[in-house]
């Protein structure tokens, strides 16, 4: 028998299993009255609310209902009523500019529109058929309680459920098309390598519009665990979350943690969580020296994942092993480094140019509307990553060397700009570095750091230059730094090295030997 | 991106990810010289010399490949060999008599037959066009050690994979037809919800020609745990084996932890796995007095699904909620010996007389060559268990109050004889019992127990008949109660009804009120 994965099968598990336990708790500070903490019961008769309310406005199976939203309740129940009512979620960036957001809404061609109301005056002018405002306005004027809503004519595990705007490094966002089985395959991927179950307390520390929060929301209301909604990432508002509702899983880029770290060094107490937290890691590869201190300063269990937005992400997944847990923690923290071994069904290789290739039932069906884009990224049957990376031949684990657009040639060398900013960041002193290559007259490029100094702590340029010539090839140096106060990051704790190289480059057609 | 579901993703992430691993541990004991312990890079290279023999016998695609043997590390390769390379495994119950062994190779139409030695001359007349007995003449003879195999030509996770046939408790036994699909689906959601990792090590408890182990082999395979196989079930070896191998998780039918316990009793020193083990039991709703002796005189975590080889089994699972862990161990056990929670994917519902119906992507496809018995177990879209029970609408556990075909109906009420099994059960003085429905003139049925006692106990026919009128209801007390040394049962550790019916029901039409 063939029944069609779809997003359902992990809602109405919560609602038949867990109907009185605490699914939702909201985040209590927002702008729109928080849903007060939701049984999965609760929750489901929620979603099927929202569900009767989009059949009453007349939106059709297929329609594209677009969020722009921090996390809240209101949008981890749009990730299930939408798609399971056989119409396309797009959760949008809430980073972006008010153009941006409209470019996205009239791309995707969405039909209705829901504003944050924290961001509805900023993005005035943003328009679609329906607009609302979440909070009072979709309470009263929408969500239809007590109405069964129209069931999804022909629920079908290949149609689209929801469209994911990738950050964008360069050009326009496209809009990843991730069905009902690319997510059900994710879910229950991410579930089994990370062995989620009931006993679980899930914080969403990851927005939720990227990537639908990994897919977390979706395996843990499977397996009926408690999901706490935290609107914005803030170090010690995580600690006070961990201690406060027992959280034993997060997910976030090294960026978080590092927030995290810095907040627990003037926690007063016991750092909550020791020996009962795991976080997953990714979005960027962890410097080796936040994975050890994760370990050591937190008492955390590391783990780190490797995808992106087109591939639901899981691809792999990196835990330390049993046989590995007696290593010295540097080398621990160094082998969890990796971006780790493909998850169950994934198959990776690595072409001739040196990118990561992926097949699996996680990667994208396609981009909304770009048919060339999509073949391109789909060329041979293959998923191209952009990223660079080797898979190691004893244990098969996959080492991302770079993103594949972010690589510094200088001097007709390749170098990883991930392996200078991990050297840089062992430094004492430094709190946040990226690297980039500049323009070079000789070399094509040449490498400049960008360092953020930790506080109170000193360093000069040749500090840094003499510290990475001890630990790499020299040609794998800086041949400048330059000390700035924050390094500007997008919502998910990535660096836009593009933003940071232009200043550089404005004017200059970039040279490749 | 669809990428089909097939048995190969769990050995290629073996091979790709535990490459040096231990992967399988053969039998010692057997007559055939045991497989050397096996990497899972090892195992993967006898599973393609097993295809490329396949292929030089001129074996096709889609060709019917039974084998009949015990546990082993050759059985467990070929459960992938076969399925992986397109074509069909058909494994065989090894208790079965040469005639039924006969029809089984004759219905699936099998080309291939493959022997356990020690089973070899009482099969001596069972023939097929290829014919090896295991050990040396397959090692030597068929396998193409070096070779590549033939690539299956059209990975299809629609295709099937396995035909297992029903133990079968009237009538002659079906092939109940798994595709790739069916075993991936299985696999994932029992690793998922029994939260399996390379941490792991398995016993091979169960009889591997079992529904393919529970479909346990894959699964393992996949997350990188060393299986130990064990050839022929025994308490204290289980014990032995546990100890020896750090054993973490084991399957079997309650006769089997029935066993484990009755040698725990006598075991010298400290019970091994304690607060290590965890287990699952299926094949028969356990007594509640087993579970709570697990719990208590082993200190394994007790857990139990519910499904059928026509389910692949999966279709629920049970264990001790977080909330529960601190309820007295004896509700603690009457919570635990329900079926469980439907797994994730699994759709449960009751029909109008009692029968529980399913519907999910582990139910079978259908009967080998049997379109009507199909048509008939999917009729209206669901597959009809064959078993009573009853769906909790607080937490949606699964009770099943009775095998439909078991249920005594005496003087017009429907009795559950495991409800009355489970009580007799929990009679300090019984080992063993198996509650039946007897012929009577005025009530159509009457119910009779049939008892083993415990080794040095004492109790009479009226002692076991007060004890269930204490508990039960009058009418669900036995009217007589039979002694016995023993009671059959089946290779997976279910009890035959029909054949203890039979010599009370002989020449007489079983009425039914």
């Amino acid at each position: 028998m063939r029944t069609p994965m779809t997003i359902a099968d992990f809602l109405d598990r919560a609602e038949l299993g867990f109907r009185d336990s605490p699914g939702v708790v909201d985040e209590p500070r927002q702008p729109a009255v928080p849903v007060p903490v939701a049984s999965y019961g609760r929750f489901a008769e929620r979603v099927r609310a929202w569900q009767a309310g989009l059949d009453a406005l007349g939106v059709g199976e297929g329609e594209r209902v677009a969020v722009v939203s921090h996390n809240s309740a209101r949008l981890l129940e749009l990730l299930f009523a939408v798609p399971m009512s056989g119409r396309i979620c797009v959760p949008v960036n809430f980073r972006l500019k008010p153009e941006e957001v409209a470019y996205v809404v009239a791309q995707s061609g969405a039909s209705v529109l829901l504003v944050d109301p924290e961001l509805d005056a900023a993005l005035a002018e943003v328009k679609a058929r329906h607009r609302f405002v979440l909070g009072e306005e979709t309470e009263t004027g929408l969500m239809r309680f007590g109405v069964e809503p129209r069931p999804w004519s022909r629920p079908d595990e290949d149609a689209t459920a929801t469209i994911n705007y990738t950050s964008g490094t360069t050009a326009r966002p496209k809009g990843v098309q991730l069905t009902h089985r690319n997510i059900w395959v994710n879910g229950m991927t991410f579930g089994l390598h990370t062995r989620v179950w009931e006993g679980d307390v899930y914080l969403h520390t990851l927005p939720m519009f990227h990537c639908n929060g990994w897919g977390m929301p979706y395996v843990m209301a499977g397996l009926g665990v408690k999901q706490v909604v935290l609107r914005k990432v803030d170090g010690a508002e995580i600690l006070r979350r961990v201690d406060e509702h027992g959280v034993t899983l997060m997910c976030g880029a090294p960026a978080v943690w590092n927030m995290v770290l810095d907040a627990a060094a003037t926690w007063e107490g016991e750092i909550p969580g020791r020996d009962r937290v795991r976080i997953v890691c990714a979005g960027a590869p962890p410097p080796t020296r936040t994975i050890q201190r994760v370990e050591e300063e937190l008492g955390w269990e590391f783990t780190q994942l490797y995808g992106l937005t087109e591939t639901s992400p899981m691809l792999t997944f990196n835990r330390t092993r049993p046989a590995d847990a007696a290593l010295p923690a540097e080398e621990r923290a160094r082998k969890l480094s990796r971006a780790g071994l493909p998850a169950l069904g994934v198959k990776l290789k690595v072409s001739a140019s040196g990118e990561v290739l992926a097949r699996s039932n996680t990667v994208l069906d396609g981009y909304w509307d770009k048919p060339e884009e999509t073949a391109e990224a789909l060329e041979d049957g293959w998923f191209h990553t952009g990223d660079g990376g080797t898979l190691d031949p004893g244990d098969g684990h996959l080492t991302i060397s770079d993103r594949k657009k972010d690589v510094i040639i200088t001097g007709g060398e390749n170098v990883s700009s991930i392996e200078v900013e991990d050297t840089i960041f062992s430094h004492p002193a430094v709190a946040e570095v990226a690297v980039i290559g500049v323009p070079h007259e000789k070399w094509g490029e040449t490498i400049k750091a960008l360092v953020v100094l930790a506080e109170g702590a000193t360093a000069d340029e040749s500090d840094i230059i003499a510290h990475c010539k001890q630990h790499l090839a020299g040609y794998k140096a800086p041949t400048s730094v330059e000390f700035r106060e924050s390094i500007p990051r997008t919502a998910t704790g990535k660096i836009q090295k593009f933003k940071l190289r232009q200043p550089y480059w404005s004017g200059i057609e970039r040279g490749v030997n």
